[in-house]
This record gives C-alpha cells, structure tokens and sequence, in this order.
C-alpha cells in the first residue's frame, strides 16, 4: 500500500470515529447547562416554565424555594426509583438515595430502569439517569443495607446533615422499603432526630398501596401501630430458589410514587393540605384517608419523648389540622358525586387473603387472651395531663 | 512519516473504533432478545415474572392474553408518554402512537423524554425508548394531528384495523390529548365505530386531573355533557409568545397516567371494577367518582345509534354495574376511615378560577335565559319504551 493510500485510510478512519463520537457524545454523554437561577421565561428550552406557572396560577408562592430542600429516599426499586425521578424533574435541590440492591431485568416491570442497567447498583444506576435528565440537582448515593448496625450510623449521621445548608439536617425522609425492618430501621432514626417522614408501602399482591406522613411526636410512628403480620427476615434468594416472587405494577408503583411526591411537594412549599394517610385499592379505585394518633404507649422511648416534646406546643396548631380535615365544606352535591366504600374485592385484596399465616410470616404481637389487642388510633384526651399519662403508663 | 508508522497509526485507530464501537452497543444499541412466551419462572432475567406473579396472587386469570391486546395512545405529551411506557412494562402486545408535536426541552418537567431527545418527533423518541425497554411489543406511530381532515380519516382507519389480530379493531383507544378539538375528533371517530376508549385531563393549574371511561350508548359521550368553557383553537407559538404556558407536575400527571393504565388493565384482562370516571384534586388528595349516563338529546348522531344499539342489549348486563358501585358492602367503620368531601381549595382549583372568563377561552354553550343548561347525568328511564324516548326526543 502506498504512503497516499495509508494516510487515505487513516483520513477515513478518523471521521468515523468523529462521526461516532459525536454521536456518542449527542445521543448519550452530553447534556444541558447547569441553570444558575429558575426562570418562568416560556421558552421550548426552559425546562421550568411548566413548574413556574403554579406561581402565575396562584398555587405555590415561591416556587424556587424547592432548591433550598433536600431530601432523603431510602429505598430505590418500583416506587423510589419513581419518586427520585420526579422529584429531579421538579429541581429539587438535592437527594440523597440509599439502597443495596443491584438493577434486574425482572425489575423491567416497572417504570425508571431499564436493561441496559442490569448488573449495576440501584444507586448508581438512578444516579446517573437523574443527573442527566437534570443536572442541577445533586445527587447523593448510598450502597448499603441501612438496617445494618454499621450502615445504620452511617445512614443517621447521613441525614442528620445532608440538608441543603451543610450541617442542617434534610428536609424530608421519604421510605420507598419494602420490608419490616428498614421501616423500623427508619422509624428509629427519625424518632431519635425528630425528623418528619413519610412511610409508602405497596402489597404484595400489586393492587394496593399507601403513604403515610409520620411527624414525630404529633402522628403515630410506624412503632405506634406496626402491622400485625409481616414478613420474616428471610433471604430473598432462598425465596426465589423456592420460585416465589410477589407481583407488582407500574401502575400501582407510579401511583403510590405519584401521591408520596405530590404530599411531599406541598410540604415542602406549603401549599394544599397535606395527607395524614393515604391509601389505594387498585381494584375498585378507592382512596381511604385516616388519621393516626401516636400511642402514648409506644415502646419507642423516642416517640415517647417526641409526644412530651409535641404536648408543650400551643394546642392551635394541633386541633387546626385535624378540623381542616374532619369537616365538609359542601353540604350540597350538586354533581351527584358519590364516595364508593370499600367492598368484597378490597377484602379478598388485604393482608387476610393470608389467613392462614403463609410460609415466611410471622405474628408480631400474639393475639391476647382477653380483650384484642387494639391497633385503632389512640387519641390522645387533652383533659388529663401529661404527668396522669405517664403514672398510667407505668402502671401498665 | 514511516510506512510503519502510518501503519501503527491506523492500527491505534482500528482499536479505539472498536473500543468505542463495543461501548456503545453493550450501553446503548444491544437489548434483550425478544421472549417467545410469557413465563412466571423467578428468575432475575425474566421480565414477567412480577407480573405473572398477579395470576398466583388470585387477581388475574390469565395474564399473558395481554399479548392479544392492542391500544391507542392519542397524544404522547405528559400523560400519554407515561401511559405508553406503562403498557409497554406491563408487556401489552400492540401499542399505536399518535402526536404531530416534537420533545422540548420545556417537557422535561414531565416523566418519561430525556433532554437528548429534544427537537425529536414525540412518537419517534418514544419509540426508540419503548422498543429499547421492551422489544416484545409492537409499536406503530403516526405523525400527525388527528383533526385535520385527512389525517382524521387514516386516524379512523388506524384504529379501526389496529388489532392484534390482523383487520381487526384496537381494544381501546386511549385519549391522553391537551384540548377539546382532539377530544371531538376521538368522540365522533369512536361513536361511528362503537369502540370503547378513556379519555383523560390534566387542569392547566397541574393540581387535578380525570379519567372518564367512554363506552358509546352505555355511559355518556364527550359530546353528551361537553366541558361549557374551552380554550380556543389559538396557536400555541401565539400563546408562548406572550410569555403564556400552563402549569405541569410529573406527579399529576403520573398519577393520571396510573389511574388510566390501571383502569385499562382491569378491562383488557377483567378484573377488579372499571371506574366511569374517576377524578384526582391534587390539593385535598381526594378522587371523586360518578357514574355519567348517556344525554338521550346528544348532538351526535352516532351517539344516539349507540343508544339505540344499547337499549336493545339484555338490562341485566346494564343495571349490574350500578349497583355494584352504588351498594356500600361494609357497614361497620372498624378503622375510622374518614371519606372526606371536596373543601374550598378543590373550589378553587376548578375552572372557577377563571371566572370571568381568561383571555383564549370561549363559552362553548350560551347560559339559557330560563332554566339552566343541565350537566347532571341524565338517567334513562327503564319503564319508558325505546319509541316513547324517540317520540318525546322528535317533540323536543
């Protein structure tokens, strides 16, 4: 081959791979820009416009506040990798993900991953997502199972201090978990540090699902009335070598997701009025709402204090929340409207399609032999004093 | 230079091409192959397994006639990109895609689209993703806006020969479209055809949204009880430039886009209760329903057609459904759950707030000087004949 050949072929090789490179760098590497302030210009190139809008429609007053809050999710498969997305997408200020598990084809059942993702962690996996769909968020990644003695400090100190202003704690801890023990791992934490959470579940069965907003002290924590039933600790491999997977929905997780950021949306900028509990029977759409008092027994020593904390606060704010949402405005119905109740389909659906107790599930509590142990919300009499409380307490 | 040199050159060359060659097609092109059959084997490669899971579970008979299912997206923005991703995961077997718009950067407060894929068709982009998600299911896209004359009629014929099944009709057409022009043209195309199709809404304040099952001559048409204000077919380029957009939340709309997937799943794979309508105010976390019957005086002639056809059905099948909906089964309220009414926020995030009328919107009716023009759902009368409705109808 001669020299005018070779430096030909060379010429030839090099635009193929400019021309693959900028491709590459096109479809998959490059992004947009940081945004340094958000705008409500409407333009096709501003990724805010949509969200600045709620301020021009009197819904939210100052919108931008949203970089000033971060928040944890503990938790990153059907509904945290969801809640994650669309918290980025409404430019929250910064997230900081905690999981241990690593992405699986089997998971492609549900929105956010995708196959080219299996093999890598959750966390890394979303992390890279969410930066490129929005960098202006900041994005913190934790690989590990917070339920661990080891991880457990870790994860405390993690959100003690993962707030927006270094040192401060976040605003808001989000649990996407799926199992008992992360959930009480949680409840720990944010009982320790007075910290405001909101707990999401979604039943094996795929067709049910709920959040539930936990502020320490003033609402049950999930040790004030846990389930009775739950799931033993049992290594999910030896599960699925016994071919037993639960089932699950894009649609029930996109929803559960959907109605745990939305609460979390108008927490964080005030706006709306934000749910105690929600539920969600897929079967029949029906979405039952509670109020869950703390029990003045709870054995979390914590939430024991955090309700003497809550108890000192003016009384204003405690009964408001509670007339906002016990009293109908309408007494008319004039679009004939009608709230369903729940029927037979949600019963075959609940935690009694179980019954009797399945392999792998134990009882929390035994049933006593007197009187049934109570799990309805204990409200607290404002009558007898806090020191007549804790006397009953210890004579229990 | 050398001749070895040069050839060194290219080999250098030849080997980075490959390197980057081999990178791009393990991280971006390469996906799964495609799965012959359904399988519920737990297994971290399968990507049914969640959703097989659903048949051991109780809630589903068979899952995998899911494959033997076709639907329409119109409109693949906020709502409809969500609802086509979702059917996608859950494996549906045919999707057919229509939108004339292009991704914006602007649309990345929404799920779904990545900044990427700014300046690309909506149905192209989502496509490629689709098909990079799930190679199993078939999609179709059409580029085009369905209420131009011409267009109209492929829409027509798409939906009408857009089965699984080859001739056949789509199972259902799903409306996930921003206007009322759109909606008009999927009313009149599926009242001709008798195929049943959701239609679904996002407010332009983002904080409540809808469903509303349409099956032609049994429930109410979108024509039978039309919305009494709508925007005005104005240019949105007009809109932008006077600095104009409407609000969005992914959250709204993901939940949304869950209530219509869901609701989908129900019908195509008959389980649990297909909602009416089902609506979502984002402020008070509350989801009315209702039940919308058919305006016997409708405008659309296919409309009446249906009716007729309707009438003509055995009642059983008629009056089963309301009376599940309408018949609470639990009477005691073990748990104090709280079904909480509709409250001054929900009054003003209604089209209320636009009162007196916005600039771009228009009274699609004149308020009558007498009575008012009533929206409540007309219920037909069961002891009337068909020729006396017919009768009195001709008198009006």
């Amino acid at each position: 081959m001669s020299v005018d050949q070779l430096k030909t072929q060379i010429q030839n090789l090099q635009d193929e791979l400019n021309r693959i490179k900028r491709n590459v760098s096109s479809e998959v590497v490059v992004t947009r820009d940081k945004i340094e302030s958000m705008s409500s210009e409407v333009t096709d190139s501003n990724p805010y416009s949509r969200l600045m809008a709620l301020q021009r429609m009197g819904i939210v007053n100052n919108y931008d506040r949203i970089r000033q809050r971060s928040v944890a999710i503990v938790g990153v498969g059907g509904v945290g990798s969801v809640t994650a997305d669309m918290l980025t997408r409404c430019g929250i200020g910064k997230l900081i993900l905690f999981d241990y598990d690593k992405v699986e084809l089997a998971n492609m059942n549900r929105l956010f991953f995708t196959p080219d993702q299996a093999g890598l962690s959750k966390v890394d996996a979303a992390a890279k997502t969410l930066n490129f769909i929005n960098p202006d968020v900041e994005i913190l990644t934790n690989n590990y199972n917070i339920t661990t003695m080891e991880f457990f400090v870790h994860f405390v100190h993690a959100i003690q201090t993962g707030g927006v202003e270094e040192g401060k704690p976040v605003d808001l801890v989000l649990s996407c978990v799926d199992n008992f023990e992360a959930r009480m791992a949680i409840n720990t934490a944010c009982n320790e540090l007075s910290l405001n959470w909101i707990e999401s579940g979604v039943s094996e069965n795929a067709v049910s699902g709920h959040i539930q907003f936990i502020r320490p002290g003033e609402t049950a924590c999930f040790a004030c009335a846990p389930p009775l039933v739950v799931a033993e600790n049992i290594d999910e491999k030896t599960l699925k070598r016994e071919g037993v997977c639960a089932a699950s929905l894009p649609t029930t997780m996109g929803i559960v997701a959907g109605m745990l950021v939305q609460n979390t949306l108008k927490y964080l900028l005030n706006f709306g009025t934000v749910s105690d509990y929600l539920g969600y029977n897929a079967l029949i759409d029906f979405f039952p709402k509670m109020i869950l008092k703390p029990n003045p027994t709870c054995d979390d020593r914590y939430c024991i204090e955090r309700q003497k904390d809550f108890s000192k606060r003016p009384k204003k704010e405690h009964s408001e929340v509670v007339v906002e949402k016990d009293e109908p405005i309408h007494e008319e119905n004039l679009y004939g409207i009608v709230l369903v109740e729940e029927n037979e389909a949600d019963k075959s659906a609940s935690i009694d399609s179980c019954n009797p107790i399945s392999v792998g599930l134990k009882q929390v509590f035994e049933t006593p032999s007197a009187a049934p142990h109570s799990i309805t919300p204990v409200v607290n009499n404002d009558d007898v004093s806090l020191d007549d409380l804790m006397a009953q307490m210890k004579a229990m």
